[in-house]
């Protein structure tokens, strides 16, 4: 069974991990809104605006079902589901600061509409928020885990830079680079069930299920980028293009390319000319020439299933039913 | 007695601080070097330079003396010296976040170099990095004293970009915002000392030493920024009036201008024609004119004035010394 072939029969929604955090989600975006508030109007509004449009919740849905997975009953898993939450939205506005040199290329995001400055004061803000509901909750083991995953993120953040316009780099770096900057921060999620249940044995699978689907995610999301519509995504597509940021499919498609295929992978992502429609379009076009669409999601289900196996021993639960449907829907979704 | 016939009785250096925590200081510096390491290697680069730039480890060398005032002899003070000084360097990497518009105005500084993304990024880093110091001390107390502190910074910092421009802003806002963007890290420093050295009692007379003694040190340096040569300050002249930031020997003389003083300040401040020279010769001489830099001066002296009365509580000893001579010059330096 080919990767394609393998596409249709994924779920298109979430709907038991859904059901499942229902409730807590509930719990949890107020404590989000609550924490978000402060005496300075642009903190407050700006947060609104980030948190509202901070869409589906994932991180902190992992939170309350990994706790769940564990049996646990109490309720520390909210606060600690809002502080992943208010990481995760820190890294996302300090992830739209632009450089003089990017608005040449590109459109910005929500800085465009807040300024540079204000994404980043705000995102340090709720970054330092999201330490001080951890230091609320007292755990230090909570602490550590969360304080490890933001040095991996920033660190990620930095290596995608660096590396950012070279289409020199292998599968291997692009792996390393979405490990730190999106997998951790799932892993960390995750883990966090375990510790608030007081399981230390079940850390390291939650650890390693939360490990792969971010990877999962975050591959597909790569695809995403070349080949879903816009409404489906949420998000413009061909932004990783134009942001000259070399990701899973272009590395696979490159390895490939013939002389005038490297000619235009180049002056498109190192020289910063993929701004026409007809480049993009020419873009994709060469991703279906060498299947790496397919081979990208190859890769991704790799890692799904990685997921899956991390949970292997969980007794059955809807919990347990819940994750290891995220892990399929990484894979399905937008297709 | 003036402010002014106070200034030449203050110390030029601080001679007995720097010796009280030399020998440690080494070994905070060490440390600092060691966790600003990374595989990135652009991480490593931009964080060796701007820690070389860092000057004087005036944060880190209150925790020290704050420490040895208590008494204390072991060394957890050094990895949270560390930590502070983090703090203070992902402060100052993101304070030099500019916008498109800021390019227009004036110019920007180490990210001129290494580009708004870098900075923000590796201030990240650093910000976590200064979080696992924390956990590795392992105390609960210190964690809430610094996390506290650092929503404080970040809020404190969106204020002054809010009221960055605004001629209207009242002397108590002005102190709001240094309180928060600045006095909150230096009390957190010392607050620490009475933390590690396990005297609870010694935490809050600590916290309003390093509280005022952050009010007179910023105050200070906002009228130098009008006054001291370049030598001096280490940093050019007139940036805040480039930067249109109001601060309060500007409020000072704006109380007290005529229509075309008025005028002056507003479209210099406000509508961003400050860059000429003749201008910043303007605003000097108007200054001057209403006494705005002694009266700014009285003002800081109140402030070190409290720092000093912090410590009546405490025993003579050479950190004592030590911590009273740096009040003397946070209102003698540069004059």
């Amino acid at each position: 069974m080919t990767a394609s072939e393998n596409i249709t029969s994924r779920p298109a929604e979430m709907t038991q991990l859904r059901q499942l955090v229902a409730d807590d989600l509930v719990q949890v975006n107020q404590r989000i809104l609550e924490q978000g508030q402060s005496e300075i109007t642009l903190i407050s509004d700006l947060a609104a605006h980030i948190i509202a449009a901070g869409g589906k919740r994932l991180r902190p849905s992992l939170t309350v079902a990994a706790s769940k997975l564990c049996g646990y009953e109490g309720d520390r898993h909210i606060g600690l589901a809002a502080s992943v939450e208010f990481i995760h939205t820190a890294t996302l506005l300090h992830d739209d600061v632009v450089d003089a040199s990017d608005l040449r290329r590109g459109a910005p995001t929500a800085n465009a509409v807040w300024g540079n400055k204000s994404s980043v004061l705000v995102g340090d803000f709720l970054f330092s928020r999201a330490f001080q509901l951890m230091v609320a909750d007292g755990s230090l083991d909570v602490l550590q885990i969360l304080s490890d995953a933001s040095a991996i993120i920033s660190a990620g953040e930095v290596h995608q830079l660096m590396v950012s316009h070279d289409l020199g780099i292998s599968q291997a770096v692009y792996e390393e680079v979405i490990s730190a900057k999106t997998a951790a921060l799932f892993a960390a999620a995750c883990e966090l069930g375990a510790v608030v249940a007081d399981k230390p044995e079940w850390r390291a699978p939650l650890r390693a299920y939360g490990q792969a689907l971010g990877m999962a995610f975050q591959i597909v999301d790569d695809a995403l980028d070349y080949q879903a519509s816009e409404s489906d995504l949420g998000k413009a597509i061909g932004d990783d293009f134009r942001d000259g940021k070399v990701t899973l499919p272009v590395i696979l498609a490159y390895a490939k390319a013939d002389d005038a295929e490297h000619q235009f992978w180049l002056s498109s992502m190192e020289k910063g000319e993929a701004l026409s429609p007809e480049n993009l379009r020419r873009a994709k076009e060469l991703l279906k020439k060498h299947n790496a669409f397919e081979q990208t999601l190859q890769v991704a289900h790799k890692f799904a299933d990685a997921a899956r196996d991390a949970l292997a021993g969980f007794p059955a639960s809807a919990a347990k039913a819940a994750l290891l449907e995220a892990a399929e829907f990484a894979v399905g979704r937008g297709y």
